[in-house]
Protein backbone atom coordinates (compact mmCIF):
# COMPACT_ATOMS: atom_id res chain seq x y z
CA UNK A 1 0.00 0.00 0.00
CA UNK A 2 1.42 3.11 -1.32
CA UNK A 3 0.61 7.10 0.56
CA UNK A 4 1.09 9.70 -1.72
CA UNK A 5 -0.21 13.38 -2.19
CA UNK A 6 -3.44 13.80 -4.42
CA UNK A 7 -3.14 15.13 -7.57
CA UNK A 8 -4.97 16.33 -10.68
CA UNK A 9 -5.63 12.91 -12.33
CA UNK A 10 -7.10 11.33 -8.94
CA UNK A 11 -9.91 13.27 -9.54
CA UNK A 12 -12.41 10.31 -10.78
CA UNK A 13 -10.87 7.84 -8.46
CA UNK A 14 -11.22 10.65 -5.25
CA UNK A 15 -14.97 11.09 -6.34
CA UNK A 16 -15.66 7.61 -6.17
CA UNK A 17 -13.89 7.88 -2.39
CA UNK A 18 -15.47 10.60 -1.27
CA UNK A 19 -19.04 9.82 -2.35
CA UNK A 20 -18.71 6.38 -0.07
CA UNK A 21 -16.89 8.70 2.83
CA UNK A 22 -20.06 10.93 2.19
CA UNK A 23 -22.54 8.40 2.19
CA UNK A 24 -21.09 6.29 5.54
CA UNK A 25 -22.14 9.59 7.54
CA UNK A 26 -25.34 10.23 5.36
CA UNK A 27 -24.25 13.68 4.57
CA UNK A 28 -25.49 14.88 1.00
CA UNK A 29 -22.15 17.35 -0.22
CA UNK A 30 -23.49 19.75 -3.14
CA UNK A 31 -21.17 19.37 -6.23
CA UNK A 32 -20.07 22.72 -5.81
CA UNK A 33 -18.91 22.36 -2.68
CA UNK A 34 -17.03 18.67 -3.59
CA UNK A 35 -15.46 20.39 -6.79
CA UNK A 36 -14.02 23.64 -4.51
CA UNK A 37 -13.04 20.93 -1.99
CA UNK A 38 -11.03 18.73 -4.24
CA UNK A 39 -9.51 22.41 -6.06
CA UNK A 40 -8.34 23.09 -2.64
CA UNK A 41 -6.48 19.88 -2.12
CA UNK A 42 -4.66 20.91 -4.81
CA UNK A 43 -4.08 24.43 -4.62
CA UNK A 44 -0.96 24.93 -2.62
CA UNK A 45 -2.21 28.43 -1.17
CA UNK A 46 -5.16 27.07 0.59
CA UNK A 47 -4.10 25.09 3.87
CA UNK A 48 -6.25 22.06 2.67
CA UNK A 49 -4.69 18.68 1.63
CA UNK A 50 -4.82 15.29 1.18
CA UNK A 51 -3.77 12.11 0.49
CA UNK A 52 -4.46 8.98 -0.98
CA UNK A 53 -3.90 4.53 0.07
CA UNK A 54 -2.96 3.27 -3.82
CA UNK A 55 -2.98 -0.58 -3.56
CA UNK A 56 -0.10 -2.32 -5.79
CA UNK A 57 -2.53 -2.33 -8.45
CA UNK A 58 -2.28 1.07 -8.82
CA UNK A 59 -6.28 2.05 -7.42
CA UNK A 60 -6.86 4.46 -4.71
CA UNK A 61 -8.69 2.48 -2.03
CA UNK A 62 -8.81 4.80 1.22
CA UNK A 63 -8.50 9.36 1.19
CA UNK A 64 -7.72 11.40 4.43
CA UNK A 65 -7.85 14.83 4.09
CA UNK A 66 -6.15 17.24 6.49
CA UNK A 67 -6.65 21.32 7.34
CA UNK A 68 -3.81 23.31 8.82
CA UNK A 69 -4.33 26.69 11.26
CA UNK A 70 -2.83 28.21 14.23
CA UNK A 71 -3.50 28.12 17.64
CA UNK A 72 -3.77 29.96 20.86
CA UNK A 73 -1.23 27.29 22.80
CA UNK A 74 2.01 27.37 20.79
CA UNK A 75 3.43 29.18 17.46
CA UNK A 76 3.11 26.10 15.70
CA UNK A 77 -0.19 24.86 13.16
CA UNK A 78 -2.23 22.38 13.96
CA UNK A 79 -2.74 19.92 11.81
CA UNK A 80 -6.97 18.73 11.96
CA UNK A 81 -7.46 15.21 10.28
CA UNK A 82 -11.60 16.21 8.83
CA UNK A 83 -11.84 13.38 6.96
CA UNK A 84 -10.64 9.23 6.85
CA UNK A 85 -12.23 6.41 4.41
CA UNK A 86 -10.99 2.85 3.39
CA UNK A 87 -13.30 1.21 0.81
CA UNK A 88 -15.51 -1.29 2.65
CA UNK A 89 -13.49 -4.11 0.97
CA UNK A 90 -9.91 -3.07 1.72
CA UNK A 91 -10.25 -2.41 5.67
CA UNK A 92 -8.04 -4.73 8.32
CA UNK A 93 -5.35 -4.10 6.24
CA UNK A 94 -3.84 -1.09 8.32
CA UNK A 95 -4.90 1.22 6.00
CA UNK A 96 -6.35 3.59 7.94
CA UNK A 97 -3.37 3.54 10.12
CA UNK A 98 -0.64 4.31 7.62
CA UNK A 99 -2.52 7.10 6.28
CA UNK A 100 -3.09 8.43 9.71
CA UNK A 101 0.73 7.84 9.89
CA UNK A 102 1.49 9.88 6.81
CA UNK A 103 0.05 12.68 8.27
CA UNK A 104 2.04 12.90 11.50
CA UNK A 105 5.30 12.03 9.29
CA UNK A 106 4.63 15.14 8.00
CA UNK A 107 3.37 17.05 11.10
CA UNK A 108 7.26 16.17 12.32
CA UNK A 109 8.92 17.05 8.98
CA UNK A 110 7.33 20.57 9.04
CA UNK A 111 7.13 21.34 12.40
CA UNK A 112 3.12 21.15 13.29
CA UNK A 113 2.28 20.94 16.85
CA UNK A 114 -0.56 18.45 17.03
CA UNK A 115 -2.67 16.41 15.01
CA UNK A 116 -6.18 15.99 15.95
CA UNK A 117 -9.30 14.68 14.89
CA UNK A 118 -12.74 13.74 15.85
CA UNK A 119 -15.14 10.96 15.79
CA UNK A 120 -18.54 9.77 17.06
CA UNK A 121 -18.43 8.13 20.53
CA UNK A 122 -20.29 4.85 19.22
CA UNK A 123 -17.87 3.83 15.92
CA UNK A 124 -16.47 1.23 18.02
CA UNK A 125 -14.26 0.21 14.69
CA UNK A 126 -12.54 3.44 14.47
CA UNK A 127 -12.28 3.83 17.62
CA UNK A 128 -10.13 0.47 18.39
CA UNK A 129 -7.66 1.82 16.27
CA UNK A 130 -7.76 5.64 17.22
CA UNK A 131 -7.37 4.18 21.01
CA UNK A 132 -4.21 2.47 19.65
CA UNK A 133 -2.48 5.49 17.52
CA UNK A 134 -4.04 8.63 19.78
CA UNK A 135 -4.49 6.62 23.36
CA UNK A 136 -7.88 6.92 25.00
CA UNK A 137 -9.37 10.07 24.62
CA UNK A 138 -11.10 12.38 27.33
CA UNK A 139 -12.29 15.00 25.41
CA UNK A 140 -15.57 15.58 23.35
CA UNK A 141 -16.10 17.83 20.80
CA UNK A 142 -19.64 20.32 20.73
CA UNK A 143 -20.71 21.99 18.10
CA UNK A 144 -23.39 25.00 16.68
CA UNK A 145 -24.24 23.84 13.07
CA UNK A 146 -24.38 27.31 11.14
CA UNK A 147 -25.09 26.26 7.74
CA UNK A 148 -24.47 27.22 4.05
CA UNK A 149 -24.61 30.62 3.20
CA UNK B 1 -21.59 42.98 30.82
CA UNK B 2 -20.27 43.74 27.78
CA UNK B 3 -18.78 41.50 25.21
CA UNK B 4 -16.07 43.57 23.31
CA UNK B 5 -13.18 42.43 20.98
CA UNK B 6 -9.72 42.21 22.43
CA UNK B 7 -7.69 45.77 22.06
CA UNK B 8 -3.74 46.45 22.35
CA UNK B 9 -4.28 48.55 25.68
CA UNK B 10 -6.10 45.20 27.32
CA UNK B 11 -2.44 43.63 27.09
CA UNK B 12 -2.39 43.97 31.19
CA UNK B 13 -5.55 42.36 31.67
CA UNK B 14 -5.33 39.84 29.36
CA UNK B 15 -2.24 38.32 30.53
CA UNK B 16 -3.97 38.12 34.04
CA UNK B 17 -7.18 36.24 32.70
CA UNK B 18 -4.42 33.76 30.36
CA UNK B 19 -2.69 32.77 33.24
CA UNK B 20 -5.71 31.79 35.31
CA UNK B 21 -7.17 30.02 32.41
CA UNK B 22 -3.41 28.27 31.70
CA UNK B 23 -3.08 27.44 35.46
CA UNK B 24 -6.82 26.05 35.42
CA UNK B 25 -5.23 23.64 33.06
CA UNK B 26 -2.04 22.82 34.88
CA UNK B 27 -0.24 24.55 31.21
CA UNK B 28 2.13 26.12 31.52
CA UNK B 29 2.75 28.35 28.40
CA UNK B 30 6.21 29.98 26.99
CA UNK B 31 6.47 34.10 27.60
CA UNK B 32 7.55 33.75 23.71
CA UNK B 33 3.86 32.41 22.58
CA UNK B 34 1.65 34.25 25.17
CA UNK B 35 3.69 37.36 23.25
CA UNK B 36 3.05 35.95 19.91
CA UNK B 37 -0.46 34.36 20.70
CA UNK B 38 -1.61 38.46 21.41
CA UNK B 39 -0.04 39.88 18.80
CA UNK B 40 -1.63 37.52 16.31
CA UNK B 41 -5.42 38.35 18.14
CA UNK B 42 -4.51 41.83 17.26
CA UNK B 43 -3.19 40.93 13.91
CA UNK B 44 -6.14 41.12 11.39
CA UNK B 45 -4.09 39.51 8.86
CA UNK B 46 -3.85 36.08 11.01
CA UNK B 47 -6.93 33.90 11.71
CA UNK B 48 -6.90 34.22 15.46
CA UNK B 49 -9.54 36.28 16.94
CA UNK B 50 -10.25 37.45 20.74
CA UNK B 51 -13.19 38.66 22.73
CA UNK B 52 -13.70 39.89 26.55
CA UNK B 53 -16.52 40.35 28.54
CA UNK B 54 -15.40 43.48 30.57
CA UNK B 55 -18.09 44.35 33.61
CA UNK B 56 -19.80 47.52 34.47
CA UNK B 57 -16.53 49.00 36.16
CA UNK B 58 -14.47 48.37 32.94
CA UNK B 59 -12.61 45.47 34.31
CA UNK B 60 -12.38 42.53 32.08
CA UNK B 61 -13.33 39.27 34.12
CA UNK B 62 -13.68 36.99 31.00
CA UNK B 63 -11.60 36.47 28.11
CA UNK B 64 -12.32 33.88 24.70
CA UNK B 65 -9.86 32.75 21.47
CA UNK B 66 -11.24 32.01 18.38
CA UNK B 67 -9.50 30.59 15.22
CA UNK B 68 -10.87 30.61 11.86
CA UNK B 69 -9.58 27.66 9.26
CA UNK B 70 -11.44 26.46 5.69
CA UNK B 71 -13.01 23.01 6.00
CA UNK B 72 -13.94 20.21 2.97
CA UNK B 73 -17.62 19.97 4.10
CA UNK B 74 -18.57 23.22 2.77
CA UNK B 75 -16.69 26.28 0.99
CA UNK B 76 -17.18 28.83 4.09
CA UNK B 77 -15.29 29.18 7.41
CA UNK B 78 -15.03 27.05 10.60
CA UNK B 79 -15.02 29.34 13.69
CA UNK B 80 -12.84 27.12 16.34
CA UNK B 81 -13.59 28.35 19.97
CA UNK B 82 -9.91 27.52 21.51
CA UNK B 83 -9.81 29.20 24.53
CA UNK B 84 -12.97 29.97 27.17
CA UNK B 85 -12.60 31.58 30.47
CA UNK B 86 -14.56 33.52 33.19
CA UNK B 87 -12.57 34.57 36.62
CA UNK B 88 -13.74 32.13 39.69
CA UNK B 89 -15.41 34.90 41.81
CA UNK B 90 -18.09 35.81 38.36
CA UNK B 91 -19.38 32.42 37.49
CA UNK B 92 -23.09 32.03 37.20
CA UNK B 93 -23.83 35.12 35.90
CA UNK B 94 -24.21 34.04 32.51
CA UNK B 95 -20.74 35.70 31.30
CA UNK B 96 -19.57 32.00 29.48
CA UNK B 97 -22.75 31.95 27.72
CA UNK B 98 -22.91 35.32 26.69
CA UNK B 99 -18.82 35.32 25.24
CA UNK B 100 -20.59 32.21 22.77
CA UNK B 101 -23.02 33.71 21.78
CA UNK B 102 -21.03 36.70 21.09
CA UNK B 103 -18.83 34.30 18.34
CA UNK B 104 -22.10 32.89 17.44
CA UNK B 105 -23.46 36.03 16.08
CA UNK B 106 -20.07 37.04 14.93
CA UNK B 107 -20.30 33.49 12.86
CA UNK B 108 -24.12 34.32 11.92
CA UNK B 109 -23.34 38.05 10.25
CA UNK B 110 -19.43 36.76 8.44
CA UNK B 111 -21.60 33.27 7.07
CA UNK B 112 -19.14 31.25 8.70
CA UNK B 113 -20.61 27.03 8.43
CA UNK B 114 -20.02 26.11 11.89
CA UNK B 115 -19.11 26.83 15.60
CA UNK B 116 -16.72 24.33 17.20
CA UNK B 117 -15.24 23.82 20.72
CA UNK B 118 -13.81 20.60 22.79
CA UNK B 119 -13.94 20.13 26.94
CA UNK B 120 -12.96 17.48 29.44
CA UNK B 121 -15.94 14.53 29.63
CA UNK B 122 -15.49 15.30 32.98
CA UNK B 123 -15.43 18.76 33.14
CA UNK B 124 -19.63 19.08 34.59
CA UNK B 125 -19.39 23.06 35.46
CA UNK B 126 -18.63 23.76 31.23
CA UNK B 127 -20.65 20.58 30.47
CA UNK B 128 -24.14 22.02 31.71
CA UNK B 129 -23.37 25.58 30.06
CA UNK B 130 -22.58 23.66 26.54
CA UNK B 131 -25.30 21.13 26.54
CA UNK B 132 -27.96 23.75 26.89
CA UNK B 133 -25.53 26.27 23.94
CA UNK B 134 -25.25 23.07 21.54
CA UNK B 135 -27.39 20.38 22.26
CA UNK B 136 -25.20 16.72 24.02
CA UNK B 137 -22.10 15.74 22.08
CA UNK B 138 -21.91 12.66 20.71
CA UNK B 139 -18.68 13.40 19.47
CA UNK B 140 -14.89 12.48 20.76
CA UNK B 141 -11.76 14.41 19.92
CA UNK B 142 -8.33 12.48 19.76
CA UNK B 143 -5.16 14.35 19.62
CA UNK B 144 -1.54 13.24 18.63
CA UNK B 145 1.10 15.65 20.34
CA UNK B 146 4.16 16.21 18.07
CA UNK B 147 5.69 19.55 20.33
CA UNK B 148 7.50 22.78 20.69
CA UNK B 149 9.46 22.95 17.47
CA UNK C 1 -14.28 62.85 5.99
CA UNK C 2 -15.10 60.15 8.04
CA UNK C 3 -12.61 56.78 7.24
CA UNK C 4 -14.05 53.38 8.51
CA UNK C 5 -14.77 50.24 7.79
CA UNK C 6 -16.85 48.93 5.15
CA UNK C 7 -19.96 46.95 6.34
CA UNK C 8 -22.62 44.70 5.38
CA UNK C 9 -25.27 47.67 5.09
CA UNK C 10 -22.65 49.77 2.63
CA UNK C 11 -23.51 46.83 -0.21
CA UNK C 12 -25.51 48.95 -2.35
CA UNK C 13 -23.00 52.19 -2.09
CA UNK C 14 -20.11 50.33 -2.36
CA UNK C 15 -21.19 48.66 -5.73
CA UNK C 16 -21.31 52.09 -6.75
CA UNK C 17 -17.83 52.79 -6.23
CA UNK C 18 -16.48 49.70 -7.35
CA UNK C 19 -18.39 49.36 -10.43
CA UNK C 20 -17.33 53.43 -11.54
CA UNK C 21 -13.63 52.24 -10.67
CA UNK C 22 -13.90 49.46 -12.77
CA UNK C 23 -15.27 50.98 -15.46
CA UNK C 24 -12.06 54.09 -14.90
CA UNK C 25 -9.44 50.97 -15.28
CA UNK C 26 -12.17 49.78 -18.32
CA UNK C 27 -12.27 46.48 -16.84
CA UNK C 28 -15.17 44.30 -16.36
CA UNK C 29 -15.40 42.28 -13.04
CA UNK C 30 -18.05 38.91 -13.20
CA UNK C 31 -20.48 39.52 -10.94
CA UNK C 32 -19.77 36.64 -9.23
CA UNK C 33 -16.44 38.33 -8.40
CA UNK C 34 -17.89 41.23 -6.90
CA UNK C 35 -20.05 38.88 -4.42
CA UNK C 36 -16.91 37.00 -3.55
CA UNK C 37 -14.60 40.22 -2.90
CA UNK C 38 -17.57 41.87 -1.35
CA UNK C 39 -18.09 38.78 0.90
CA UNK C 40 -14.59 38.32 1.52
CA UNK C 41 -13.97 42.04 2.63
CA UNK C 42 -16.50 41.43 5.38
CA UNK C 43 -15.28 38.33 6.65
CA UNK C 44 -12.25 38.08 9.30
CA UNK C 45 -11.14 34.92 8.24
CA UNK C 46 -10.17 36.36 4.57
CA UNK C 47 -6.72 39.08 4.78
CA UNK C 48 -8.84 41.09 2.41
CA UNK C 49 -10.02 44.61 4.24
CA UNK C 50 -11.82 47.76 3.11
CA UNK C 51 -12.79 51.16 4.03
CA UNK C 52 -14.92 53.92 2.44
CA UNK C 53 -14.29 57.70 3.12
CA UNK C 54 -17.88 59.19 4.18
CA UNK C 55 -18.73 62.40 3.81
CA UNK C 56 -20.43 64.34 6.24
CA UNK C 57 -23.90 63.95 5.03
CA UNK C 58 -23.59 60.39 4.95
CA UNK C 59 -22.96 58.97 2.02
CA UNK C 60 -19.36 57.12 1.06
CA UNK C 61 -17.68 58.54 -2.11
CA UNK C 62 -14.13 56.74 -1.80
CA UNK C 63 -13.39 53.63 -1.75
CA UNK C 64 -9.29 51.53 -0.81
CA UNK C 65 -9.21 47.82 -0.40
CA UNK C 66 -5.74 46.01 0.54
CA UNK C 67 -4.71 42.46 1.10
CA UNK C 68 -2.63 41.28 3.63
CA UNK C 69 0.26 38.74 3.18
CA UNK C 70 3.58 37.36 4.16
CA UNK C 71 7.15 37.77 2.82
CA UNK C 72 10.42 36.98 3.16
CA UNK C 73 12.16 39.75 3.79
CA UNK C 74 10.75 39.97 7.37
CA UNK C 75 8.25 37.38 9.55
CA UNK C 76 5.61 40.31 9.47
CA UNK C 77 2.85 40.76 7.10
CA UNK C 78 2.87 43.24 4.12
CA UNK C 79 -0.34 45.13 3.31
CA UNK C 80 -1.19 45.45 -0.78
CA UNK C 81 -3.18 48.31 -1.19
CA UNK C 82 -4.97 46.92 -4.38
CA UNK C 83 -7.62 49.29 -5.28
CA UNK C 84 -8.19 53.17 -4.48
CA UNK C 85 -10.97 55.05 -5.88
CA UNK C 86 -11.99 58.19 -5.02
CA UNK C 87 -15.43 59.89 -7.19
CA UNK C 88 -14.65 62.14 -9.11
CA UNK C 89 -16.53 65.16 -7.95
CA UNK C 90 -14.86 64.93 -4.97
CA UNK C 91 -11.20 64.77 -5.90
CA UNK C 92 -9.13 67.60 -4.67
CA UNK C 93 -10.14 67.54 -1.28
CA UNK C 94 -7.17 64.72 0.29
CA UNK C 95 -9.75 61.82 0.59
CA UNK C 96 -7.46 59.90 -1.52
CA UNK C 97 -4.71 60.82 0.74
CA UNK C 98 -6.66 60.00 3.93
CA UNK C 99 -7.74 56.67 2.83
CA UNK C 100 -3.71 55.79 2.41
CA UNK C 101 -3.26 57.21 5.91
CA UNK C 102 -5.85 55.21 7.48
CA UNK C 103 -3.95 52.12 6.23
CA UNK C 104 -0.36 53.67 7.17
CA UNK C 105 -2.03 54.25 10.92
CA UNK C 106 -3.34 50.71 10.33
CA UNK C 107 -0.20 48.95 9.56
CA UNK C 108 1.85 50.75 12.55
CA UNK C 109 -0.79 49.41 15.01
CA UNK C 110 -0.77 45.61 13.61
CA UNK C 111 3.00 45.90 13.34
CA UNK C 112 2.87 44.80 9.43
CA UNK C 113 5.97 45.45 7.31
CA UNK C 114 5.29 47.61 4.52
CA UNK C 115 2.35 49.27 2.82
CA UNK C 116 2.59 48.79 -1.13
CA UNK C 117 1.14 49.66 -4.06
CA UNK C 118 1.11 49.80 -8.20
CA UNK C 119 -0.07 52.40 -10.66
CA UNK C 120 0.21 53.08 -14.39
CA UNK C 121 3.35 55.35 -14.98
CA UNK C 122 1.09 58.00 -17.14
CA UNK C 123 -1.46 57.90 -14.25
CA UNK C 124 -0.27 61.93 -13.58
CA UNK C 125 -3.11 62.60 -11.07
CA UNK C 126 -2.44 59.69 -8.66
CA UNK C 127 1.33 59.93 -9.18
CA UNK C 128 1.32 63.42 -7.69
CA UNK C 129 -0.39 61.81 -4.65
CA UNK C 130 1.84 59.04 -4.93
CA UNK C 131 5.24 61.03 -4.75
CA UNK C 132 4.20 63.01 -1.98
CA UNK C 133 2.87 59.54 0.50
CA UNK C 134 5.72 57.46 -0.12
CA UNK C 135 8.81 59.35 -2.30
CA UNK C 136 9.47 58.66 -5.81
CA UNK C 137 9.47 54.79 -6.99
CA UNK C 138 12.51 53.37 -8.62
CA UNK C 139 10.51 50.32 -9.37
CA UNK C 140 8.62 48.63 -11.83
CA UNK C 141 5.81 45.53 -11.88
CA UNK C 142 6.04 42.87 -14.08
CA UNK C 143 3.00 40.99 -14.46
CA UNK C 144 2.29 37.30 -16.35
CA UNK C 145 -1.73 36.92 -16.79
CA UNK C 146 -2.86 33.40 -16.52
CA UNK C 147 -7.06 34.24 -16.33
CA UNK C 148 -10.05 33.28 -14.85
CA UNK C 149 -10.12 29.57 -14.05
CA UNK D 1 19.53 22.14 -15.27
CA UNK D 2 17.14 20.88 -12.66
CA UNK D 3 14.04 23.20 -11.29
CA UNK D 4 12.51 21.56 -8.00
CA UNK D 5 11.60 22.91 -4.68
CA UNK D 6 13.56 23.70 -1.94
CA UNK D 7 13.81 21.08 0.73
CA UNK D 8 15.39 20.61 4.30
CA UNK D 9 18.39 19.17 3.18
CA UNK D 10 19.12 22.38 1.26
CA UNK D 11 19.43 24.63 4.22
CA UNK D 12 23.63 25.30 4.07
CA UNK D 13 23.26 25.64 -0.14
CA UNK D 14 20.10 27.54 0.32
CA UNK D 15 21.97 29.93 3.08
CA UNK D 16 24.45 30.87 0.35
CA UNK D 17 22.49 31.76 -2.09
CA UNK D 18 20.18 33.95 0.27
CA UNK D 19 23.14 35.92 1.34
CA UNK D 20 24.61 36.76 -2.03
CA UNK D 21 21.24 37.72 -3.07
CA UNK D 22 20.64 40.01 0.29
CA UNK D 23 24.58 41.40 -0.47
CA UNK D 24 23.40 42.58 -4.09
CA UNK D 25 20.47 44.49 -2.75
CA UNK D 26 22.87 45.48 0.28
CA UNK D 27 20.29 44.75 2.71
CA UNK D 28 20.92 42.92 5.97
CA UNK D 29 18.31 40.32 6.70
CA UNK D 30 18.14 39.30 11.05
CA UNK D 31 19.37 35.92 10.81
CA UNK D 32 16.20 34.89 13.04
CA UNK D 33 14.40 36.63 9.55
CA UNK D 34 15.96 33.90 7.39
CA UNK D 35 15.42 31.15 9.89
CA UNK D 36 11.79 31.85 9.92
CA UNK D 37 11.83 32.62 6.24
CA UNK D 38 13.75 29.09 5.50
CA UNK D 39 10.56 27.30 7.71
CA UNK D 40 8.26 28.85 6.16
CA UNK D 41 9.26 28.19 3.03
CA UNK D 42 9.04 24.37 3.69
CA UNK D 43 5.74 24.62 5.95
CA UNK D 44 2.75 23.72 3.89
CA UNK D 45 0.65 25.51 6.14
CA UNK D 46 2.59 28.89 4.64
CA UNK D 47 1.40 30.67 1.38
CA UNK D 48 5.32 30.63 0.68
CA UNK D 49 6.98 28.54 -1.93
CA UNK D 50 10.46 28.35 -3.48
CA UNK D 51 12.75 26.68 -5.94
CA UNK D 52 15.83 26.07 -6.85
CA UNK D 53 18.04 25.73 -9.84
CA UNK D 54 19.95 22.92 -9.83
CA UNK D 55 23.51 21.95 -12.33
CA UNK D 56 24.18 18.99 -13.85
CA UNK D 57 26.89 18.03 -10.53
CA UNK D 58 23.84 18.30 -7.92
CA UNK D 59 24.66 22.18 -6.98
CA UNK D 60 22.17 24.60 -6.63
CA UNK D 61 23.10 27.57 -7.81
CA UNK D 62 19.81 29.79 -8.22
CA UNK D 63 16.63 30.29 -6.04
CA UNK D 64 13.40 32.12 -6.30
CA UNK D 65 10.87 32.17 -3.80
CA UNK D 66 7.08 33.26 -4.20
CA UNK D 67 3.99 34.23 -1.81
CA UNK D 68 0.05 33.48 -2.66
CA UNK D 69 -2.38 35.69 -1.89
CA UNK D 70 -5.77 36.63 -3.38
CA UNK D 71 -6.71 39.88 -4.68
CA UNK D 72 -9.88 41.58 -5.45
CA UNK D 73 -10.23 41.03 -8.93
CA UNK D 74 -10.93 37.22 -9.48
CA UNK D 75 -11.54 35.06 -6.30
CA UNK D 76 -8.36 32.75 -7.53
CA UNK D 77 -5.04 33.36 -6.11
CA UNK D 78 -2.14 35.73 -7.19
CA UNK D 79 1.53 34.58 -6.83
CA UNK D 80 4.01 37.23 -5.90
CA UNK D 81 7.24 36.10 -7.16
CA UNK D 82 9.28 37.90 -4.45
CA UNK D 83 12.77 36.62 -4.35
CA UNK D 84 14.49 35.68 -7.78
CA UNK D 85 18.83 34.82 -7.69
CA UNK D 86 20.96 33.19 -9.65
CA UNK D 87 25.24 32.97 -9.00
CA UNK D 88 26.80 35.64 -10.88
CA UNK D 89 29.32 32.33 -12.36
CA UNK D 90 26.22 30.87 -13.85
CA UNK D 91 23.80 34.28 -15.78
CA UNK D 92 23.77 33.88 -19.41
CA UNK D 93 22.21 30.35 -19.93
CA UNK D 94 18.72 30.95 -19.44
CA UNK D 95 18.43 29.85 -15.76
CA UNK D 96 16.44 32.52 -14.01
CA UNK D 97 13.97 32.30 -16.83
CA UNK D 98 13.82 28.44 -16.19
CA UNK D 99 12.70 29.50 -12.59
CA UNK D 100 10.08 32.40 -13.73
CA UNK D 101 8.90 29.36 -15.96
CA UNK D 102 8.68 26.96 -13.61
CA UNK D 103 6.62 29.36 -11.69
CA UNK D 104 3.93 30.00 -14.50
CA UNK D 105 3.74 26.55 -15.07
CA UNK D 106 2.84 25.88 -11.53
CA UNK D 107 0.16 28.62 -11.10
CA UNK D 108 -1.21 27.25 -14.64
CA UNK D 109 -1.63 23.91 -12.59
CA UNK D 110 -3.04 25.07 -9.93
CA UNK D 111 -5.11 27.69 -11.39
CA UNK D 112 -3.38 31.05 -9.86
CA UNK D 113 -5.19 34.41 -11.61
CA UNK D 114 -1.43 36.14 -12.46
CA UNK D 115 2.01 36.10 -11.20
CA UNK D 116 3.90 39.20 -10.51
CA UNK D 117 6.95 40.84 -10.18
CA UNK D 118 8.87 43.90 -9.19
CA UNK D 119 12.50 44.98 -10.54
CA UNK D 120 14.35 48.11 -10.13
CA UNK D 121 13.86 50.59 -13.07
CA UNK D 122 17.78 50.78 -13.90
CA UNK D 123 18.57 46.94 -13.14
CA UNK D 124 18.98 46.47 -16.90
CA UNK D 125 20.07 42.77 -17.03
CA UNK D 126 16.88 41.54 -15.36
CA UNK D 127 14.88 43.71 -17.41
CA UNK D 128 16.25 42.58 -20.82
CA UNK D 129 14.60 39.23 -19.79
CA UNK D 130 11.57 40.35 -17.96
CA UNK D 131 10.69 42.37 -21.06
CA UNK D 132 11.09 39.12 -22.80
CA UNK D 133 9.20 36.75 -20.50
CA UNK D 134 6.18 39.20 -19.47
CA UNK D 135 6.20 42.04 -22.28
CA UNK D 136 7.60 45.76 -21.00
CA UNK D 137 5.71 46.84 -17.75
CA UNK D 138 3.62 50.51 -17.59
CA UNK D 139 3.65 49.99 -13.85
CA UNK D 140 5.01 51.75 -10.93
CA UNK D 141 5.39 50.36 -7.38
CA UNK D 142 5.01 52.45 -4.61
CA UNK D 143 5.98 51.72 -0.82
CA UNK D 144 5.94 52.93 2.43
CA UNK D 145 8.14 51.08 4.29
CA UNK D 146 6.62 50.81 8.27
CA UNK D 147 10.38 48.93 9.49
CA UNK D 148 10.71 45.47 12.07
CA UNK D 149 8.61 45.18 14.71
Amino acid sequence: MIIRPIAAADRAAWQRLWDAYCDFYQETVPPAVSDGTFARILDPAQPIGGMLAVEPGGQPVGLMHYVLHPNTWSLQTLAYLEDLYVQADQRGKGTGRALIEALVAEARRAGWFRVYWHTHAHNHDARLLYDKVAGPSDMVKYTIPIGYA
